[in-house]
């Protein structure tokens, strides 16, 4: 038997002045995903199917920025996105544009398991769902009231690209975003805080066979028809046998990166380990992206790396590790 | 100066028994479009756009499967896709789910230099278009008779997913098709003869930089939103320092593979030269799938490599070498 071993992530680019009560809210809801997961892993369960079960969990949670809770496009509108990979046989599926899916990440599943294909997207993708009959709910189960207001002050500032979740603390702190106080540009644009809380889970099961999801509801205030890195394999999602990975923050700068495929890739050419892989990835192939990434390798060691502030995170081994955190 | 390079493919998986004058037609176009991007490197253009006015020369011709031309859903539209990456910074644009923009690969390098964004899709991508101001034109100036009738064909069969391009002799080819005579599955389902006569270039410019883009109508009778590996990077795409890379064939094996970025990959962190690269990745990366893939490296050279009967492709470089072939 192998060792198990699973990691999960929040999202990259954690807003560093967020409240002690927010903090302790994404804690909360990291644990009881975790948990889940780690649950799943003692009965025995195949990794492909508890990432699946626990990022459902993260889509089902508001607080975090896939199915319900996802950012809003520039319409007010929620076009969500997800993938999963399968080490065994490096099978996959993705979706994009999906926008009554109950849990994006489950018609990702499907696309792999049930259709011809490997990525579906929009109104393609909406009619697969129907077809396979998972639960759909109206776009407004997605929104909530925090995103409204989020999106209303991206607008104001005009700028602004990224989903951010600055605490609502009034017209100060919304100036102080649009006068751009870190000085973050994308394309020439000043970029104000963000923190694009992409959820991912990786996992190796007792039978040694990685798998990845992610999924996310995009940046705030993005164009329709926006794409990111969550639903594309070898950018946001990756698994193979050495390893699975899911990755989090600016959606093009994992892209250019390939980052979720660069780590296997480390380690299958280069013979680097799972942190060592990790480490040089976020070091040398994000350029002025900002993002993170948790991994786990086929002999079930847990790793993550980020170049931002923080990143919403929790991890745990059969050897009885066991970690949620949010900082460095 | 460094010295320059180009590939060019239309397709891989050609149907070993195409006509004669069928192979002296994709020769010809073939030639034609080298041409174009031969003129442009010796009057010293950038790689990414020489890649743009040739995938654009490839996109307007009929006989491939990409622009006009394009393979049809299993509703009888086209929707088309493409991606452009600029190996100089590693900047990328793509796009899919578009119906109406004459050619893709420009919107895809509009997405690069004009969005925040790396990836547009479906309506969102149309409405930038718009906005871009590109050429547009109806769904039907995509959709050839050639096109009609094989989508009928593939119906008839009921179970042909892939773009293919058999001669039309009738019935007798078409039930011969229904029998599967390959013998190929995919998710369990028979498939016929097919040839997705994808589009794609490679260069590396007199500078040393070298860019890569690739275009599709994607598979004959697909469903609605299916997303394949053209528009995305590192999978249908890629380019950086050390290469360029176009890919074409079963888009979910090339996805499955990230097979663009590994033949880098191989490069950067094997050491491996430009052609044992190609070689590893067709022959180790892509199971049970069929694809090919044309690559430049930043030294000038070019490559190929195939796991099907053929790809339609040809090469030149700055020395006098110039190729167009199609079987091994």
């Amino acid at each position: 038997m192998a060792r198990w071993a699973i990691a999960i992530h929040g999202g990259a680019g954690v807003d560093p002045n967020l409240p002690e009560h927010r903090q302790e809210e994404a804690k909360r809801v990291l644990a009881r995903c975790l948990q889940v997961g780690v649950d799943a892993l003692r009965g025995g369960a195949a990794a492909v199917d508890v990432v699946e079960a626990v990022v459902r969990e993260l889509e089902s949670d508001p607080f975090f920025n896939s199915g319900r809770g996802s950012a809003l496009t520039r319409l007010g509108t929620v076009e969500m996105e997800a993938s999963i990979m399968d080490g065994r046989g490096r099978r996959c599926g993705a979706v994009s544009g999906v926008s009554t899916v109950k849990n994006p990440v489950s018609l990702a599943r499907l696309v792999m398991d049930k259709s011809p294909h490997s990525y579906l997207a929009f109104d393609g993708a909406e009619e697969f769902a129907r077809e396979q009959g998972v639960d759909v709910v109206d776009n407004s189960y997605f929104i909530t009231e925090d995103n409204v207001g989020m999106l209303k002050l991206a607008k104001e500032a005009n700028s602004i690209l990224f989903d951010y979740r600055i605490p609502l603390g009034g017209s100060e702190t919304c100036s102080a975003q649009a006068e751009n106080p870190n000085g973050m540009v994308m394309n020439g644009l000043p970029i104000s805080i963000y923190a694009p809380e992409t959820v991912g889970c990786a996992v190796v099961d007792s039978n040694g066979f990685p798998a990845a999801a992610t999924s996310t509801g995009g940046l705030m205030n993005k164009m329709p028809g926006r794409i990111g890195a969550s639903p594309l394999i070898g950018s946001g999602t990756y698994a193979c046998a050495a390893c699975a990975v899911s990755c989090t923050g600016e959606g093009e700068a994992i892209i250019r990166s390939t980052l979720a495929r660069d780590v296997a890739a480390v380690m299958e050419y280069r013979g680097a380990g799972l942190q060592e892989a990790v480490d040089y990835c976020v070091k040398e192939r994000l350029d002025e992206g900002f993002a993170g990434l948790i991994a786990v390798s086929g002999a079930g060691e847990v790793a993550y790396g980020f170049n931002c502030t923080g990143m919403f995170r929790g991890c745990a081994t059969e050897d009885g590790f066991m970690e949620v955190g949010i900082w460095e």
